[in-house]
């Protein structure tokens, strides 16, 4: 299952690809007309890297020969890689005739030839930024550091950088970076490749070491800063790449959220899978990326939202990510969710499925006949259910292979692990060997655990990684990992839906209602928020704004008891805990008497309000939220969760980036933590989710519209009501910028 | 850090367990007092395994010498092993003179002496066992299976089985065990061991090879079916041997609940640390553990707390049992918390500091004073707040020793970690021995993340694992997990009290008058249910039961309004779903209505009741539910968790194994998601969550002392009003025995 590429042209993804290398759409087709209703683009074009990774000319700005130069040894690297792929190099250094025996060139506006790549070892690129201007490079890498990850001044620098970048025609990958993307790549190596993007040169290293265990690397872009060409550039690249089964990438924070979007939207529409660590879990983290390339990491609920959206992998560990991917690189898509396991040890196999089934991995019970076949060679008192349990004797001879074989044969089954916890080499070579050999005649997916902590052992160094085909875990946790994320992206890649090709590009007619409630810089008062959500098909509770007692009672007829009265002021926040709302009022002197007691309160304490309102009273239904929050990387995001005090205390919310569409808003739903409260517990009645989602997009749609002018909105409670019946925004708060 | 043992006598707890060896107290100085007053033993002998692990006359029950026969091989592997250790090894077969040129005696009831260790390789152990008594074997090892794991026949036979061991007076391993307590243990190790108990042979391999990385093995006890010696009592056994650093498990189900709490907590109080993996995570992974040894897995909540409890740390995957145990075994204990990380690439240092952080660990920002010392080696422009990055070059020269001396050196710190992602061996061999030398020098833990998924490096296989004083991991979460667990670990045991030392031996008053209250096999009413708790002094609302309408108006008057009525009998649940409850009621009218319909719903379903409760209302305050709930494995378990939609929804509930004192309650508290709630979220007054201790130690004593009475109990809601009013249970379901 692992290996070869597909078949038919047809169907297959990676032809596909290749088709459309070909084809690129540029930038020509699409226009300004390409932006949703929040200004951002709907579109991104596909860098083409193809002489950046291999360039036929190299200009190496600093070059040098001189004995100790760091720059000497970085000449010597570019040289013996320029031989190795046939390009030409050119050394710049005007202090030098030669270097290495290479005619030397005085500065890079002296070039005799444009060249395709310019390396720039030099402690200030933008003067040869500028010389190289005109089309005399397509691309440059400047190793100098200094710029955003040391502060502002630095920040400043990068900009003037970015600029003259931008001027000059060239692309430029750093600054703050290094050769990663010219060391030494295995060519011996079959089957689709990892492609590996890392904003750390270190962190790629474990990666890239990968070669030495038989696994393919095709790519490496170390990004560095990321003053131009940023990690997204190069996630569209490496998406249409026909020789890239999975993009690996180490990420210290984004250089801005669109742009990643519509690159990990390109990776899904062609099935790519990423597999992404990214730093900023945590403060301290998300401190220390900052000083390393001087990114802003923006809150990691929301990168973490967006992978989600796009189907990105995230992982943890540098191990995660090596083994994740190179899973996810070689493994053709499952024919089946049921996992196997199968093992010489009946410990091994219980302890294997018990994580897997914590995972939530499917482990089936294998049927009658399939268990009756299998004790044609394993002894009866074992259990062959699933785990499969040999015993151990049965491997030692033919009837091994022809276990693993009729395992695989089964339908239920997608893939077949088998966990070696100890090596005792006259089982566990033939095993391996079996392993290896099935493997080779199946469509499916064969993963091995080899447990020895020793790592040194023949079946494993030699038999394992020598196959192509089985992919071969150290750790029991990481090879359930990989598995869960194998199923779960070609379970994704197989739904999905690109959410801009539906995203609005024109403005609604609600925007011209909204537009005129809203106060820059200021926030609205409840009635006027309210109003807001009108404005965009949100209902409300019927409600009136009045200024006297009188009209208090007027409007309670009008709306109908039993009431709810609250103070309305912009200013207003705690309503609750100033005694500043009643409910479930039923007469007329009871609006009176609340109406005098809530404006003596807001007299006591200072508070203009702009009425009171008397709203009707919504008591049947689940209390939830829904918010617009700004993220510096996304902008506007919408947030959902569950009302009351699980919110507060429990933080129980989900959130999204727009552009997203229904089935996005009911995964949100799924993912809190009191979803069954919506599907009705406690014998209550289900709850309209359909009417949520409903609020969810419309909410959407305003954060999108307004995203220059509204800061925050945030509907608490929002009562949604039983099935069928709507939802109603009890209370909104909105901020304008 | 790492290694030898400490300096003085007085204070070590290894020279304490050396001396309490030589004077273990035997069981003739416990008597039947000492059980608690649910019958449990509260003290268990250490089961004196020096002739099993290390015996001078060994009977081979079945040996044998014929080409080709299993008992074969291990015959082989046995004298090999007693001619190492200088045993006397003695053939017992009735169809040979002689086995491999030793005098071979037809019987074991025929041995001319009496023997330490007796292994029996016959298909029926018990006929041997029988002919062993009387003193003519110590110890006991059956290989043969098809006991408790191949269902109920096999059950009974290892019944009668162990009803045979306990005749005989020997001690038993086994059966479906095997030879893993002697095979070939490395002897040129040094420092504290490890050492390894396991249900499975094969699940115990990767620890073993430990020895192949340089880690010291000192034991292995492959329990097998546990007929009479279990777990526990190789628990208890290592606890006491001074070379045992460490005690690694793995562990597919427990035979007794107590006695492996009353081992954890000998190996508590001697600060001897476990580390085990227990399999039942999930239904498949517990089914399948029964199948392979036969054990009940118990409910994995209520191991997991009796775990927590004794401080014994749960890890998942094989290869976190190694690097834990590893590491707990070897490292002293820390002088501070902080955790530094060092490293020669900001990337990692990021990266690392991320997930430590996210785990929980502490990083201290290094003072003013050292990050200047630090600047005098590393670069300005480059971090050494924590994490401390060197930016590569000071690594290479007389610099690289100085910086890690200079950070351990700050009295901030008590771990230092240095994640080397990829070997580049001009710097990271360097590093490498600048570490193992530092290490050497300092009595604080020096970790090291060797990140290349190559592992045959030089400085990983000789300097790094050539050490006893640097702990190695392979990936930074295994380090973090690993670091988590050492600070936790001796956190817990500097704070361990045994809650056996305070566990109630004699009977409460309040026994006699809970008794009469319990019927046989029977639920309670509510009112009776009620009455229980008052039994044990928990706080119920004022109420009375009434038979009539005018009995519930005098009843109110007595409460005082407003009241609560409820319907009350033996078979009612549900009471709310069918309008059996009546809230807030103000007035005599009311009440004779209430009266009136709770009767009639009553009579429609055909539900007898035992009368109308008429209680007091008690409005304000958190939810919170008590539990009693009977576990196989460890009896009656207590729990608690928030009320109402919290514990049907999330199931927010944490549950402890008696006994435990008032710490360990506090302790169950913090646990819940919802803990903010009782300390006062949403402008609430913190609620009296010591009288809620209260509640859940009364219930714990009610628990022990009706143990062989009471099935379940459950409090819901118990309300825990404002801090200084106590606790009340609003309701209670008891069912008996």
């Amino acid at each position: 299952m692992l290996g070869s590429t597909h078949g038919s042209l047809s169907t297959d993804p990676r032809s596909a690809r290749a088709v459309a290398c070909g084809e690129r759409p540029g930038p020509a087709v699409h226009g300004a007309a390409d932006l949703d209703v929040s200004g951002r683009p709907l579109y991104a074009p596909v860098p083409d890297l193809d002489r950046f990774f291999r360039p036929e000319t190299v200009a190496v700005i600093g070059a040098s020969d001189a004995e100790g130069k760091p720059n000497t040894g970085i000449t010597r690297q570019l040289m013996a890689w320029s031989d190795r792929v046939g390009a030409r190099l050119l050394p710049v250094n005007p202090g030098r005739e030669t270097v290495f025996g290479l005619a030397c060139h005085a500065s890079a506006a002296e070039l005799p030839q444009p060249v395709d790549l310019a390396v720039l070892l030099v402690s200030d690129p933008l003067p040869v930024i500028e010389e190289l201007a005109d089309a005399k490079a397509k691309f440059a890498v400047a190793f100098a550091s200094g710029f955003a990850e040391t502060g502002a001044a630095g920040t400043a620098a990068q900009r003037r950088l970015a600029e003259a970048v931008s001027r000059s025609g060239l692309r430029l990958l750093g600054p703050n970076t290094n050769l990663n993307a010219f060391e030494r790549f295995r060519d011996d190596l079959e089957g689709p490749a990892i492609a590996l993007i890392t904003q750390s040169g270190h962190q790629g290293r474990p990666v890239f070491a990968l070669q030495e265990l038989g696994i393919r690397l095709s790519h490496w872009a170390p990004t560095g800063n990321e003053a131009d060409l940023e990690a997204a550039d190069f996630i569209s690249y490496f998406a249409e790449r026909p020789e890239v089964g999975a993009i690996a990438a180490y990420v210290e924070g984004l250089k801005d959220g669109r742009s990643f979007m519509l690159a990990a939207d390109r990776a899904a529409r062609n099935k790519v899978p990423i597999v992404a660590i990214k730093v900023g879990r945590t403060e301290t983290g998300a401190r220390t990326a900052a000083s390393h390339t001087g990114k802003l990491t923006g809150s990691d609920a929301v990168t973490d939202a967006a992978f989600k959206q796009f189907g990105v992998i995230r992982v943890d560990g540098l191990d995660e990510l090596q083994d994740t991917a190179h899973l996810l690189a070689r493994a053709k898509p499952p024919s089946a969710e049921g996992v196997v396991v199968y093992s010489i040890s009946g410990g091994t196999g219980a302890h294997f499925s018990d994580l897997a089934s914590a995972a939530g991995l499917s482990l089936p019970v294998l049927s009658e006949d399939k268990q009756a076949e299998l004790h044609q060679w394993i002894p009866e008192y074992l259990s062959v259910a699933n785990p499969v349990d040999n015993g151990g004797h049965p491997v030692g001879d033919w009837r091994g292979r022809r276990i693993i074989d009729a395992i695989l044969a089964d339908p239920s089954v997608g893939v077949l692990v088998c966990p070696i916890t100890g090596p005792f080499p006259p089982m566990s070579d033939k095993l391996a060997q079996d392993l290896v050999d099935a493997a080779e005649h199946t469509d499916k997916l064969v993963c091995v655990v080899w447990g020895s902590p020793v790592g040194t052992e023949e079946a494993y160094r030699s038999t394992l990684l020598g196959s192509s085909k089985v992919a071969t875990f150290r750790t029991f946790g990481n090879c359930v990992t990989a598995i869960k994320a194998y199923l779960q992206h070609h379970r994704f890649v197989a739904d999905y839906r690109s959410p801009f090709t539906d995203a609005p590009r024109t403005l609604s007619p609600s925007v011209r209602k909204a537009r005129p409630l809203l106060r820059k810089g200021q926030r609205l008062s409840e009635h006027a928020a309210k109003q807001l959500l009108r404005a965009y098909g949100i209902r409300v509770p019927r409600e009136q704004l009045v200024n006297s007692a009188a009209g208090a009672v007027r409007a309670a007829g009008l709306v109908g008891y039993p009431i709810v009265m609250k103070a309305s002021g912009a200013q207003l926040s705690h309503k609750t805990e100033l005694g500043l709302v009643r409910i479930g009022l039923t007469s007329a002197s009871q609006v009176r008497d609340a109406y005098r007691e809530l404006t003596d309160i807001a007299r006591f304490w200072n508070i203009d309000l702009d009425g009171v309102l008397v709203c009707q009273m919504v008591e049947q239904g689940v209390e939830m939220v829904v918010g617009v929050h700004h993220d510096p990387l996304f902008g506007p995001t919408v947030t959902v969760g569950l009302g009351g005090v699980l919110v507060e205390v429990l933080r129980d919310t989900a959130v999204r980036v727009p552009p997203f569409g229904p089935q996005e808003a009911h995964a949100m739903l799924r993912e809190l933590r009191g979803y069954p409260l919506l599907e009705g517990a406690r014998g209550q009645p289900p709850a309209d989710a359909d009417a949520l989602v409903d609020v969810i997009l419309r909410v959407q749609r305003m954060a999108m519209e307004l995203d220059d002018s509204l800061a925050e909105l945030d509907i608490n409670p929002l009562m949604v009501l039983p099935r069928g019946q709507g939802a109603v925004a009890l209370d909104a708060l909105a901020v304008c910028r």
